[in-house]
């Protein structure tokens, strides 16, 4: 601890989660003369966008991940910790986990979201979602599990319901594993069963509203259909989801209500603030959104607590166009850097303009070499459009980690319709450490004389 | 099961263990005038040589998979079944499965090894070995884990224990496993932690004999040895484990003992058959050998069974030069692909001469772009040795999947030293299902009129 019992000891800027928000707020504290600490209760930033890769067996979790350490190697000024956040004091200014307490000066707060089945938890087991490397290793283990019961399975009607998946919301998430699966079903495993054709597999894409991929134009989301329905992705709009239970899932379509038989239902819908926002909202009456997100000032800190930012998922900002931003990577992104330089630039004795963010637009695969992408006035469909996601996507993974060879590889298979990363697990497995035991040594001892913020 | 009641039904063959004797004997036997299944409790086919690469955080489990049903899907004679088999009833020619009984004409049991502690099970624990995916990644969770809760430990005494790791067994996963362990701790991790500094690490590797790597050249283990004490890897040779316990692991050389406190022990020694040795012993009488191998006649079936083989690590083949042939990938290949031919030569009447394994030599990987290959007159060391290493290695990923790409994306890794397939997960992950639950419904119809051996 001598550092600590300096002078003028920098201030102490206190992350929680590694995601995009937490990564690049930290990333883009590198340079400053703040100390950096980021939690996270996992080793390594996954690369979200592409985790529905994993769920279909066409990319393995470390090649979607990067450890954290490696990423903020060459920050001298920020340390990982490997834990978990309990609480937050915020009179004390200091968040607490299981074997520690961490002081700061100011705390950014990017635990982003989970899963909403709208009131029906009991949805979870049975239609698992796709936020955490589990979640894909999980839908990996049923999808292809499904394929496997079904190649050993007489009955036909069961071996039907085997062979029907059925995709709840036609968001990015929901559109790319329907994609994912018609690859799977109609090209990759033709050639691999003896008892079934997996050409049989019915695929079904659920969407409330009237249109799928909503963020995006009419135009493009009504090509986008049009590939996935040449896939063989059977596309149903204004259907809600009433039941799921013992393999049937029953959907209402206007007054009418229709039962199919399922054994794999995925869950692209709803999304809800991860449990530290109920935290904030207790210990600093903060409110939170009906999907429990944080609602955020417009500096993207919460009300009565100028140190106390939430970025990402977790914040509902909604003073740019009254509706609060979606919960996409290029918000978190934005949101993380501007926080960076906001605390930046008070430890200066300035201040910066309210949070602004930038649409770069939105992108879609869909499957067979075919996506869409909406720009503003740029609008790619088919394989241009798939080659630009390509592109971004190697770009974005470069950022943190040299992945090229491994999108490169994807993409070869992706041509190839090659999916080797089929290896199915257990419901248990790949359940990440939280480090308890490493970490119920010592505790962390507060840096005194810390510089205030001139706020 | 129309086919069943055909007269002539093909010969049956079937195949229990998708390793390496078991694949190859299946590949050899796609164009014959067999039918062939081949039982596996996994779906995929590991490549074992490169466990210790996925151990140390350089390659995901997928890279060094393939799907059976993949391989074989060309195969149009060959089914692939996943189950795990339970029992063999010699007389009824069936094997018996939790679900389900298979009949054959001809078996093939390939079911390989697992480790021996040496009767010290309660080592199994505290020093995992190095057999299947699960023990891969438990050994990287170990690993990463140990130099996580250094960062947090400030006891010296705690701290270096847990940068001590302790590999018992100099033999190629040994000799692998500690140059991968040195180049993690004195390159790859250098910059990524805080606290400590991870060139404190001490790696020892333990040999009971008087030299690493004993089926190879004294030359040539000489020079491993030579690399790996430069890479910082403290080698004893003639030294014994004779307790391992509460984080202290006790030696024996000569007389004296010696006690080391290391919070990582990595088990690299003995082998023993895997279960279905007693199986085969109980229902047919063959004998075994101390490490728990089936006793194979000069053709690889089984005293008083011409219909049944044993294949790879679970074989105990001496008739060579009277010692038992090694448990190596090469010997499991020729193995299996010998007994694929004498079936084929069988069923036309005629025989074939007894097995001969081609011995191509050894390789072994020590890290620091170094290795040492043996083969016959070639002896290389160094880049160049690991350059034919790599090559190798390709040659054979290329042999079952197209894993170039994922195998030069290794090399490079590599020789930037990074490895970002660092995750850690907990003890339990990645149990790989036995599909008992999927495949609980039908019982496999015999076929009738099949054409028996004329051997």
């Amino acid at each position: 601890m001598q550092a600590s019992l300096e002078n003028h000891q920098p201030h102490e800027v206190v992350i929680i989660g590694g995601g995009f928000g937490g990564l690049y707020a930290a990333k883009a504290l590198a340079k400053a003369n703040v100390n950096v600490t980021l939690i996270d209760k996992r080793n390594f930033h996954l690369f979200q966008p592409l985790l529905y890769q994993v769920a279909t067996g066409a990319l393995s979790p470390a090649d979607i991940s990067a450890p954290l350490r490696s990423i903020l190697s060459k920050s001298k000024n920020t340390k990982v910790v490997l834990g978990e956040v309990n609480d937050i004091d915020s009179e004390a200014q200091q968040v607490i986990l299981a074997d520690r307490i961490i002081p700061y000066d100011t705390l950014i707060v990017a635990t982003g979201a989970k899963h909403s089945y709208f009131g029906k938890d009991n949805w979870r087991e049975v239609a698992p979602g796709l936020k955490t490397v589990e979640d894909a290793i999980e839908m990996r283990r049923r999808i292809f599990k499904a394929f496997e019961a079904a190649e050993h399975e007489t009955d036909p009607q069961k071996r039907r319901a085997l062979l029907t998946f059925v995709i709840v919301g036609a968001g990015p998430t929901g559109v790319e594993l329907a994609g994912a699966i018609a690859e799977l079903a109609y090209k990759t495993l033709q050639e691999d069963f003896r008892n079934i054709d997996t050409s049989e597999t019915k695929i079904l894409l659920l969407q409330g509203g009237d249109r799928i991929l909503p963020h995006i134009s009419p135009e493009l989301s009504q090509e986008a259909e049009k590939s996935l329905t040449q896939l063989g992705v059977i596309v149903q709009t204004k259907t809600r989801v009433t039941n799921i239970e013992n393999d049937i899932i029953t959907l209402k379509q206007g007054d009418e209500f229709k039962e199919i038989a399922a054994k794999t239902v995925l869950w692209a819908a709803g999304v809800q603030g991860s449990a530290m926002g109920k935290v904030l909202t207790q210990k600093t009456g903060v409110e939170c959104d009906r999907s429990g997100r944080v609602i955020v000032e417009p500096d993207l800190s919460i009300k009565g607590h100028k140190n106390i930012f939430v970025v990402g998922d977790l914040a509902n900002f909604s003073h740019q166009n009254g509706q609060p931003l979606p919960g996409v990577a290029p918000v978190a992104k934005q949101e993380g850097e501007y926080v960076a330089a906001l605390i930046q630039k008070r430890l200066q004795g300035k201040t910066l303009r309210p949070f602004k963010y930038t649409d770069f637009g939105n992108l879609a695969m869909i499957g067979k070499n075919s996506a869409v992408v909406d720009i503003g006035l740029i609008k790619l469909k088919g394989f241009s459009a798939w080659v630009f996601w390509l592109l971004i996507h190697i770009y974005f993974l470069i950022e943190f980690d040299s992945k090229v060879l491994v999108m490169i590889q994807w993409a070869w298979n992706y041509l190839t319709r090659r999916r080797s990363a089929r290896l199915i697990t257990e419901k248990e497995s790949l359940a990440f450490a939280t480090f308890e035991d490493s970490h119920s040594r010592n505790n962390y001892t507060p840096a005194n004389n810390r510089q205030p913020l001139n706020a």
